[in-house]
């Protein structure tokens, strides 16, 4: 078996190991260089492979694309969110967006239909990223059964290119379902750089450390085709946040995650429910004050609901130093919540408009 | 190693034996069931797999296909007329036609790239196929890589349906360029029962017993795939006309093959310097007579040349009585070529113009 599966279900924990292992850089070699943005400066993006060759030809004027897939798998919660940021850091950077929608991926690794790829897609997935700041007009979205011949095409002949034993290694079989989800998602990487979209350019995938094998390979494969040129695409990792009882976010759990679309009474309620870093006792609590690292409430707060630093930091210190109690600091997360749901769930209703029209106008092409 | 490689180069030598192997059934069954066809009655097709079927459906009046690929891999000789003698014979049936031009195949199995493949394709296979009959306003004639994007994700949703052993035990690998090969082959047997072509239908693949491993596993494909219904493709198995020396007939050595396209004078010495029955001295072959399965000019006569069975039957009886000499065969049989030669030319620029005005009115298609 390979040491990370992009099919699997596994929860990273050692990030640093798996840096060491596979070649991956931490972020501050170019963080001066990014934007400033919370994710870099919090280091929820810790790493990066390829950043320096990224920055360079942004800093030269030259076109630089992101791309990032949409799996399908359930509703959209915070743990989503991150890759929509990121999107965003790139669209304000000025990066072409691409955005694939995974439904041949979804449906041979996960078994879930075309229709149903659709439907979660449009409906879970894009209005939230459009809700949140997604410009449709600037974005090349598609779903993969619909890529187009070219775009198939090359996904096939990317095959040529790769050994049945490279696929054994990276993945752990040679599975037909899962070596054509693998050769699709390369396409999908490198479908900014195809000459109907301008040609070889930087190429940035924002990605979890499991989906890391689908970039070595791509990259791989980038160097050895003959027929295009490509750059080889760059990557950054980002860390996951956890789930609000500890642990992974799963979307098989809706105790461990907050839905952007949950009712705000209810959202409120997993708030109340969560994990704290809190000790037991009030006195306890004085004394020795929480543990922020195991706090869900504060990590929620940290990865979504402040943007402003030293809000946050006068939240850790007088939590940490016991001054703060875990319910007030829940107090202060609902209020926040509660604010942000508000504000995007009526964000979701302009948002719906505007992917009808795009889907209208874009229907030719598709 | 599989027992046979549909991307080698492996001569089958002994039919029966693969048939009983593969659980391939002699045409006879179907016989008097099919039309009357020199392929039929003089076992060049010798083989079939659900052509019983095929031919209920074809009698119940029910839409009924055939499909063919052309593997671009040079110049068109008379080994691959029997192909289009075929696609002739289910023409004439009502059969609806599928001609796929195996480029992505070619590109991944045998380094051909898709600008030499559509050069090939054009000049060398189509407008030979025209030229003997094929009516391309009733065919579905395509190149792989421009397929659209529902043949191109259907095909990859097969691989759902597909294990790595069952791959590694049909083709003796699981190599990736492999894999995308055939299950886009699968993808062009099943094409004439996509919904975009009237659905389910008996459809018949006339292959040769190296092809067998794609038939069996896109009947396994078809029996499995639930999101559309197909019927299980039926398949005939032909022998190939041997080179004009003896031995395999090979497009990497011009003396093997007379080309539709060789000049006619060309053609006519290659017939002189072809391999024969005869004995080697007059005396023996008055005496012994000669040995007309070892005779390459009379298999091509039997093949292609002569459509009259009585005429055959009488070349057969006095050479092989010695009373003919394999002089005045190659004599019968560069007259027969000549006048095929002569005409098939003229056949061939009427072609041009056709296969032009079609490809034009399919632009949008394609």
């Amino acid at each position: 078996m390979p040491d990370i599966d992009p099919w699997g279900d596994v929860e990273i924990g050692n990030y640093k190991d798996k840096m060491e292992n596979f070649g991956i850089s931490p972020i501050s070699e170019v963080e001066d260089r990014m934007p400033d943005n919370l994710l870099i400066r919090r280091g929820i993006i810790f790493g990066h492979r390829g950043m320096k060759e990224f920055t360079d030809a942004r800093e030269d004027s030259e076109d630089v694309a992101m791309m990032t897939g949409i799996m399908p798998s359930g509703v959209f919660h915070f743990g989503h969110k991150s890759v929509v940021d990121q999107i965003l850091m790139y669209q304000e950077m000025g990066a072409d967006i691409t955005v694939a929608a995974a439904d041949i991926e979804a449906y041979n690794t996960r078994d879930i239909g075309f229709e149903k790829s659709r439907e979660l897609v449009l409906e879970e997935y894009l209005k939230n990223y459009v809700a949140l700041g997604l410009d449709l007009d600037k974005t090349d979205f598609y779903f993969q059964s619909e890529g187009g011949n070219k775009y198939h095409t090359r996904s096939k002949q990317f095959a040529k290119h790769l050994t049945q034993n490279e696929v054994e290694s990276t993945y752990g079989s040679a599975a037909p379902g899962k070596i054509t989800s693998a050769l699709t998602q390369y396409a999908d990487i490198l479908r900014p750089q195809f000459p109907e979209r301008g040609g070889p350019k930087q190429t940035v995938v924002p990605v979890g450390v499991d989906q890391d094998p689908h970039i070595r390979l791509t990259r791989e494969v980038a160097r050895k085709f003959r027929d295009l040129e490509f750059k080889k695409p760059a990557s950054t990792y980002n860390k996951f946040m956890r789930g609000l009882q500890g642990g992974k976010m799963s979307s098989s759990d809706p105790k461990s995650y907050i839905a952007l679309t949950d009712d705000v009474e209810d959202a409120k309620k997993k708030i109340d429910q969560a994990k704290t870093g809190g000790q037991d006792s009030l006195e306890e609590h004085r004394e020795k004050g929480a543990d922020v690292s195991e706090d869900m409430v504060f990590e929620l707060l940290a990865f979504h609901l402040i943007e402003d630093d030293q809000e946050l930091e006068r939240i850790r210190q007088e939590y940490s130093s016991g001054e703060m109690l875990s319910g007030e600091l829940k107090q202060i997360a609902k209020e926040k919540l509660e604010e942000f749901l508000l504000e995007h769930q009526e964000e979701r209703e302009e948002a719906e408009a505007e992917i009808q029209q795009f889907l209208d106008e874009n229907d030719q092409r598709i």
